[in-house]
């Protein structure tokens, strides 16, 4: 396996629908300071995480980073559309997700970027609109735009590979359709304009027929309907998604293995989230809300798995609410309520109150994705990488199995899913070795 | 390996040092109302458990107790020590932690439960005074005096096997030294009335001596000493400890290793409880809470790995403070602050309010303790059950590895040891053959 | 004036619309544990509050109750009407406010106790429907069967007076409109079926014109209206409402007038409920919790008073959010994020977490109400008793002047209309005569 | 009363012991900004208050500073002593209240201060050593070298009046003793150093003499002796104490008498703290904790009196922890548990977290104790101001009468002293003026 990853050399282009957002303000100021050395990559796995390699004994545990053959910082090349025209210093200043002398300090990197314009349709997120967008008889010529765009970009950056990571707001709420169950059909959509193919899928459409591998920040079905997924595996693409997993969800997903790991039972949980940005405004609108709510509801269904313990989790009443409160700004905060019960149904209260930000816990994942995925493209890997779940609300997944949500369980996977990739043993704990030789 | 386990036929007997405390009441009412079919034993994994065999594909997901051969609870008798001469209807009745209409339903099984005389020193636990207590020349003798209660309560109740579970209080915090470090010098120092030997080291060899399996709920030194871990393996006996782990430690244990999991870095963590059952009382002496605050401070370091992580972990403050508050009796409740921070070093806060029941919480791990510490002796497991380390804030491990506190980890290496004594493959969560045969 | 009042002698009707509702289980359920001496009237300030008399050093400080002459609770005469034909016993353990031993305690007492029929009407609480309801041809003729229903009941338990209280829910929002302005449009509206004469209103009206006291416990406009304010100046009748003051509301009027004291700022007050009785269930529907909303929020604007201090309170973002979680039963949690600043503007975060007890609150205020509307009735006062503010969410008042929400604002004028009533001093809290004497 | 009060013109000194602590820092950086136009006064009554005069209807309601004659902050000067010989701009920078670019726009202004040497003795503040101190042979002349130093200052400065207010840390505690007694005891204790004079008291004694008033802000014993009581009377001098009331004792002084106006009992209260400022580090001294501890324990049993509340109050449970915690620095986080119970003995719990800034909120108040005391002198007011105890944790009062400690009534105290200052008439809000017009 090992011998077949093609090496990380070259510049690598990460491509951003989105750009003028939140996420991508963070992940770019936060490069550029660490690449001047001023920043810490915190948060960021492939960046400041090891691997633990064989027995505990060994102590073989070098950073990610070294045990894997990625990109390095200074050969990411960024570059993305979004419906404002502004540069990314302004973009910043709007989000105000660094605090203000930190966005000074990177003024002349930030104001050097500026977006290419979006496709972008209000139907499909009510509570924005902007003016910086491409105009075309159909979606497949938007496409086409897309596609140029793409091919323009990596001949002027000189780049060697690029990928495609959506960090754009949430769709309303799409259902799997005729109209994506193939490639035909999706493609036919594209030049008839069906109105159930959204902006996202045109992204991704686009970004696959590239061959960049091509990752889903946002809930949105996207790219996560048959007509896309077997034209990655055609074209050779991976394929990750969906929805960044930050702040309560992530929370849930630590928080709810634990309670399933000592079979306590749980009777109710009600999430309420309080947030400022333009995400907050998005959601506002319930057709945004619902595709959110969808993804924030089901983590707890799949790990908690109510049909094998129906005594323990059966009458669950599970309730997520996101609040639109302009104070905060994109300083969410999140409030939980767990009721649980334990021996002989004795009720007991969890609540958890998280006073997070969102960029800051979105920034680092995103740029993990962007250079695992360019791993797995390199290492021949195409279609849906599961062995990513880690990093999502809503993971992709075969549609044989059930998704994996417990932060835990997604962990082992990725980790032993790079050392499958470089030779090395798989980890199970078992650790018999350490007391078989001391027996009597 | 599965063919050598032997049946779990005949009667398996339970002896309790700190027959009457709120563990003991709570474990056997909560016994006692499952037999009758009246009560669920929610948290326990023995009794409501599944784990998964094979692919995901495959769907085998057995109850664990259909998986490995355990004992019934029909077949547990319960006995025990305890410094205090009263019923467990009565103890039940102080405790407080089952309701007293519950508790009016259990009277007549509570009422015929009755301790044996302890041996205690107030030396030991300078909070507690009690008058039901062994009276000898030395340790040695009072050892002698547990071994033969035991043998009288194997023959009395017909026991096939008995296992001794520590759930008595904690002891003032003892280093390991000189006497503990050879059997031989540690039988001399049970003559010579060595005062670094505690009642829970008599307790422990003497079940060792008994061969019963010996399980340290509280985390007090016991058995965990070189001269009984060698006593264990050359007498067959297998041993788990140290220190049950219940409410702010168990919750420790998640929500520690989802942050290291996403690299987020940890600068602080302030961990307050409120309690006001005996166990308060107890840890209000401060040389209790020395043993106590020991056994919860290391669980952090040893997750967060601030050697390996020194720019995330390296300026932990933590601090764990224990607040006797008797308005709340067996209702502890504790606060959490975690001061974190993300990319680029911008904080976060993460507050955890946990109102739980103590004893609630324990008494089902306790319960699983038993069962399998009574599999791992049938299995012909001897010295340090690693394996279930889940159950513990301070698991005992050999000494050339690291101990593992992350309860996902802990539970991973449960369950892996689980389908190793009964021969199914080891699951690593690597996942690809999902997704291999679909590729182009 | 004190001579003026006349005797509190003889029995007292409680008449309550909302018979088998929460509250009313729960307040009937106390008076005869409390009348056989098995439990307290705690959070009755009639019952165990005490009033200070004159200077701190002549330490005069009666019971209210020995102070103003009120009716004893073994004068008291419950009956009420309700949509749902069952007795208080059933009532109560649908309700589960009472713990089940409790409630199985007063099952004789409870049992006795049935309603009347209700004027009922879906349109004005939507999530609701009953079977047991009056049926007439117009609103005048429902009226006048409330009428003769309170005169039955007067001369069935040889009443000497009455009050009527509304425990019932909440009606969908209505604004004061033309058919409110006037009794005679009012009346007139009665006999049309105006569809701007709500339930409570129709109840209102009867109890004025047979002489009760009304006391509006919900939002509704109710008896808050031009029409109703002026026949109970005609009829010598006092008036009080609305919207009784429990949970988070009351601890809003308790934290704001705090913050203003201080002249710290508050920029946002977020405001989150979770509650699972019927309570819960009505608010569900946007209608009911449009009135709801209306009463919770204008407390802050009338405390914290906008355009004096529009630097400290100008940018307030005031939200507030109920929300219907099953599990919780009549335990409602209340969770309040209120962000203010300081000196030089310094932001800081006060979050408050509540874990009350909707009727547990509301049942001795309601209590209060009873006893000093009767007492208000005995002294001749008549229309809106202003110095009942103390108890509701949105107090009445006059036009002329704006409502005080601030609680220990509404205390003393609750405190001082007594003493005024009893010809004893006002209290200012001057207190230079403690220090007159000592100076030089 | 009017005519009495001598005008507000001239310089007003401001003399500070704890010259260089955040406190001062804090306000001296703040008062510069306000001058400069370029902050806000929030959080100061005499700045930002109004108050209401005569009937609602009249709608008056005029700013203090407005109503009656205050210093203005131009004619402010400020001075003090320190331990540390730093200037202020080096102190707010180890402060680290006010955030890095604010104080370097202060920079100029601040670097201007610097202390003179201090009145100091490790005996009475353990966790604190410095070297910028006064050496003299005896207290006495310690006292006769502050009074030196305030004469000088007031010379150099051109000063018509000036205030000493105390800013430094917590001493040790001190129980009231014999040669406190009086004037004559304590001058000769002076002289004989006696060891139950503190600096504190030496400050106090230096700034009657010289005709200052004397503001003490930390819970010290200080003033409130006879010896000095008795001075600042025939001096002529107001005394104002004890300890600035910010933070957790605050919001208890606010929830407190919510509680009991509505006759809610209460069982249990548990306050914790984590800070990580200079303050912290002297309060994990337990002799200074012992002195905070008092004045914090007090102020419940002063507000819910539990002799007349014993059913409500006479099983309170009260318990008060500070916890130095340095990743927070000032900023002060409290977490309070408060379990309550209401009708019937149902219980209820609040829980309340402040994210709160020490300095922030303390500053403010000292300002406003600054102009009031000034005004107090030149009313004639001498001894104790009792109507000041709004901004103190333990307020001084007159020996036959109990503190107050009710939030509101401390404000309403406050607001008719200066109505009866002015010659307004006081506020009673009896309030039956609005509705007697209007009834048949």
């Amino acid at each position: 396996m090992k011998n077949k990853i093609k090496p990380a050399k070259g510049k690598l282009g990460v491509l951003i629908p989105g750009f003028c957002g939140a996420i991508t303000t963070t992940i770019i100021g936060g490069v550029e300071g660490i690449k001047k050395g001023e920043d810490k990559p915190i948060g960021s796995l492939t960046q400041m995480g090891r691997i633990r390699l064989g027995k505990r004994t060994e102590k073989r545990c070098p950073l990610i980073k070294d045990f894997v053959p990625l990109s390095e910082l200074e050969d990411l090349v960024f570059g993305g559309w979004d419906i404002f025209n502004e540069n990314l210093y302004e973009s910043a200043k709007k989000a105000s997700v660094l605090d203000r002398p930190h966005i000074e300090r990177l003024k002349k990197e930030l104001s050097s970027y500026k977006p290419m314009k979006a496709v972008f349709d209000r139907k499909y997120v009510k509570n924005l609109s902007g003016s910086w967008i491409k105009e075309a008889k159909n979606k497949m010529e938007l496409a086409e735009m897309l596609r140029k765009d793409i091919r323009d970009f990596k001949k002027k950056n000189k780049l060697d590979r690029a990928v495609m990571i959506w960090c754009a707001s949430t769709e309303v709420y799409i259902e799997e359709s005729e109209v994506h169950s193939s490639l035909e059909k999706f493609e036919k959509g594209l030049k008839n304009n069906d109105p159930l193919i959204s902006p996202s899928m045109i992204y991704a459409y686009s970004s696959i027929m590239e061959g960049l591998p091509f990752i889903n920040g946002a809930p949105n079905l996207s790219c996560n309907i048959p007509a896309l997924i077997s034209l990655s595996l055609s074209k050779g693409v991976p394929l990750a998604g969906a929805d960044f997993k930050t702040g309560q969800t992530l929370m849930k997903t630590i928080i709810a293995p634990g309670m399933k790991a000592r079979m306590l039972g749980v009777n109710g949980w009600f999430s309420t989230n309080i947030l400022g940005n333009r995400d907050g405004e998005v959601l506002d609108d319930p057709d945004s809300f619902k595709t959110k709510e969808v993804s924030k509801l089901s983590v707890l269904e799949s790990i908690l798995e109510q049909e094998k313990y129906p005594q323990l989790y059966g009458e669950l009443y599970h309730k997520v609410r996101i609040n639109y409160y302009p104070p905060r700004g994109d300083n969410k905060e999140s409030w939980d309520n767990i009721d649980i019960f334990g021996w002989l149904n004795y009720p007991m209260q969890i609540k958890i109150n998280f006073l997070c930000r969102d960029s800051i816990l979105a920034a680092p994942i995103a740029l993990d994705l962007v250079l695992f995925m360019d791993l797995a493209k390199r290492a021949g890997l195409a279609g849906i990488q599961e062995w990513l779940s880690f990093y999502f609300k809503s993971p992709m997944h075969a549609k044989e199995v059930y998704p994996e949500n417990d932060l835990f369980v997604q962990l082992e996977k990725l980790e032993n899913n790079l050392r499958h990739l470089m030779g090395e043993t798989l980890i199970t704990h078992l650790g018999k070795e350490y007391y078989e030789n001391t027996a009597a």
